[in-house]
């Protein structure tokens, strides 16, 4: 703390993100990044990009990656909006919309960033919680607000909605902006992209960090009607030009034409996690059903942060959260079908199991 | 305009950057980027770098880079923040310090990224008039407030203070922080990096977009106390965990190692100014003494305007701004000496000339 800091950081807990360990030998689980390299066409556009001309500054309209994801998604230019990742978007977005009178309605257990970025910006909220099986009743979300957001699928818990579902309170709901974040949803989801050609109050965010397999690359983005855009930029462009530098943009961009691959390898990690649900029921856990490229599970006797610590005993990471009501579950990403071999086999020789 | 919009966001006016021309075979003096490549270091830091670890997420605490520029600048570890361009380092920096119940107080002819922070963040502020000689007297902010920020070398005057002057401003004024931008620092002024080990009311801005030709990678950086520090990774891990992205890290921790290439290519710029200043006096411009890698000139009897688009018709770009008191002026980036050489010999070549 110092004598000059703003008063309004001093009560600020930051995110804290899954641990990026610096040893190697790990099987990490924890953090759901994709077990896959990214796409050949986004190595190959990183690689013959031309260093020299890092000299000049980036787009900072990011156009190409911005025409390659408004052809990808079948939506206009200006329905698209790019950022340092889904992070940054999500900050500008919460920035942009949700200062509001009325509270902001978001999940009691979700993202855990969203109600970061509600004290970064002195937002009111309303966590809601789930549902006795960790679902989202959106039902629960017709009550005064200044906004709505949830994950779809939803985060630690890997369940997701049904786009009826979203399309009816995007109906019932036309005063304020509902933000579904959509940073896991090509493993098993449907997305509402479709819904943004018919509603201009709902805006989808997505990510290259996942499915795509470059979050060391930071690119994430929304899609919505064009006033929404308009309000992103307006907010991105007071507070900094040139977010994503040009080996982002190439990288993001290149990775768009391999459709192949990105099916194939989507294709892999939901085979892989439904194998690993598989195993993990006759070890004794219970896990959610799962629409993501994790699991998010509870063994029957063994508590979660002790089987956290047995699987790092044993180098392999996955992630505990301390939080009330879900504490005794972990969070396993879906690594490789050889990575969730090794977890099954290192579960099955706990001592108790 | 959208009904979602958040009401701070109605009033924005967003920052302009230079143009980014889409055509090539212009010469760019526009945007004050550096005109050699990055140094060999950072383009074979980037060549070959794994590109399959892009699917992990980069070091959200950037460990390379921060114990790259402790060491090559000689301060402590955690006297380092790094952010995505100095842009979103000020950014955090005025959330971080600068909401304070008395204004901020700033040059009135500076960087144009200020106001708009102040803007968006909700800042009450000040602008000083700049001395008749378009320099920054420091003795003008010997008044209440909640905060100090000028750049040095000052934009787009490219005129610098001495060391000196600083140090006493903050002796003089120590209830508030005193922000230095040496954006264009390496190109002939002192930075004041050396008084961070003596004085916690000053915090030092430095960028790797001009003097290591790297502005495509989008890389700045703070020095100061590490309680500044402290609040600023505070704000920034409350807004975004990874703003940089592995090959950003990668390149600059890199361009750190090439002292010989960094020290020429300044010097060729330096060079390359002072040759066109002289030219330009032949041709009856008056120019402003620079430590930058731009130069601020007025012609005797020609129009600022006039000459933009004169030189536009032939290729080249410059900068102008139409704020009053400096409509008259040009903003020219030094680019090769090449590049410098076709400046002078079109406007030799100008009909009133």
């Amino acid at each position: 703390m110092s004598k000059y800091w703003s008063d309004a950081i001093k009560d600020l807990t930051p995110y804290t993100p899954g641990e990026q360990p610096k040893v190697d030998n790990l099987i990490k689980l924890n953090t759901n990044e994709n077990p896959y390299p990214p796409a050949p066409a986004a190595i190959e556009a990183l690689n013959s990009f031309d260093k020299d001309r890092l000299r000049l500054y980036s787009d900072p309209d990011c156009s190409a990656l911005k025409e390659g994801l408004a052809a990808y998604h079948g939506v206009e230019r200006h329905s698209v909006f790019v950022g340092n990742g889904s992070d940054e978007v999500l900050a500008l977005a919460f920035m942009a919309f949700f200062r509001q009178p009325q509270p902001l309605l978001l999940p009691e257990t979700t993202y855990s960033f969203y109600d970061v970025y509600c004290h970064l910006y002195d937002i009111k909220y309303q966590q809601i919680p789930l549902t006795a099986e960790f679902g989202i009743d959106l039902a629960d979300y017709d009550r005064p607000n200044g906004g709505i957001i949830f994950a779809n699928p939803n985060a630690p818990t890997g369940r997701a909605l049904p786009l009826s579902e979203i399309e009816a309170l995007l109906q019932r709901n036309t005063e304020s902006l509902v933000i579904v974040d959509e940073a896991y949803v090509d493993f098993g989801a449907d997305s509402a992209i479709d819904l943004t050609h018919r509603y201009d109050n709902v805006l989808v965010i997505q990510t290259f960090s996942k499915s795509r397999s470059l979050a060391g690359l930071r690119v994430g983005y929304a899609i919505g009607h064009k006033d929404l855009i308009d309000g992103l930029e307006r907010v991105k462009n007071s507070f900094n030009s040139y977010p994503l530098d040009m080996l982002a943009i190439a990288g993001a961009t290149a990775s768009l034409q391999d459709e192949d691959y990105f099916q194939q390898t989507n294709q892999k990690i939901i085979d892989s996690r439904e194998w690993t649900a598989q195993q993990l029921v006759q070890l004794g856990f219970d896990s959610l059903p799962s629409c993501t490229n994790f699991l998010f599970t509870q063994h029957k006797f063994l508590e979660g942060a002790e089987l956290m610590g047995y699987l790092r005993g044993n180098n392999i990471l996955v992630r505990h959260f301390s939080k009330p009501g879900i504490d005794n579950y972990l969070r396993i990403t879906i690594g490789t079908q050889q990575e969730m071999e090794a977890l099954v086999e290192t579960l099955r020789n706990h001592p108790d199991l």
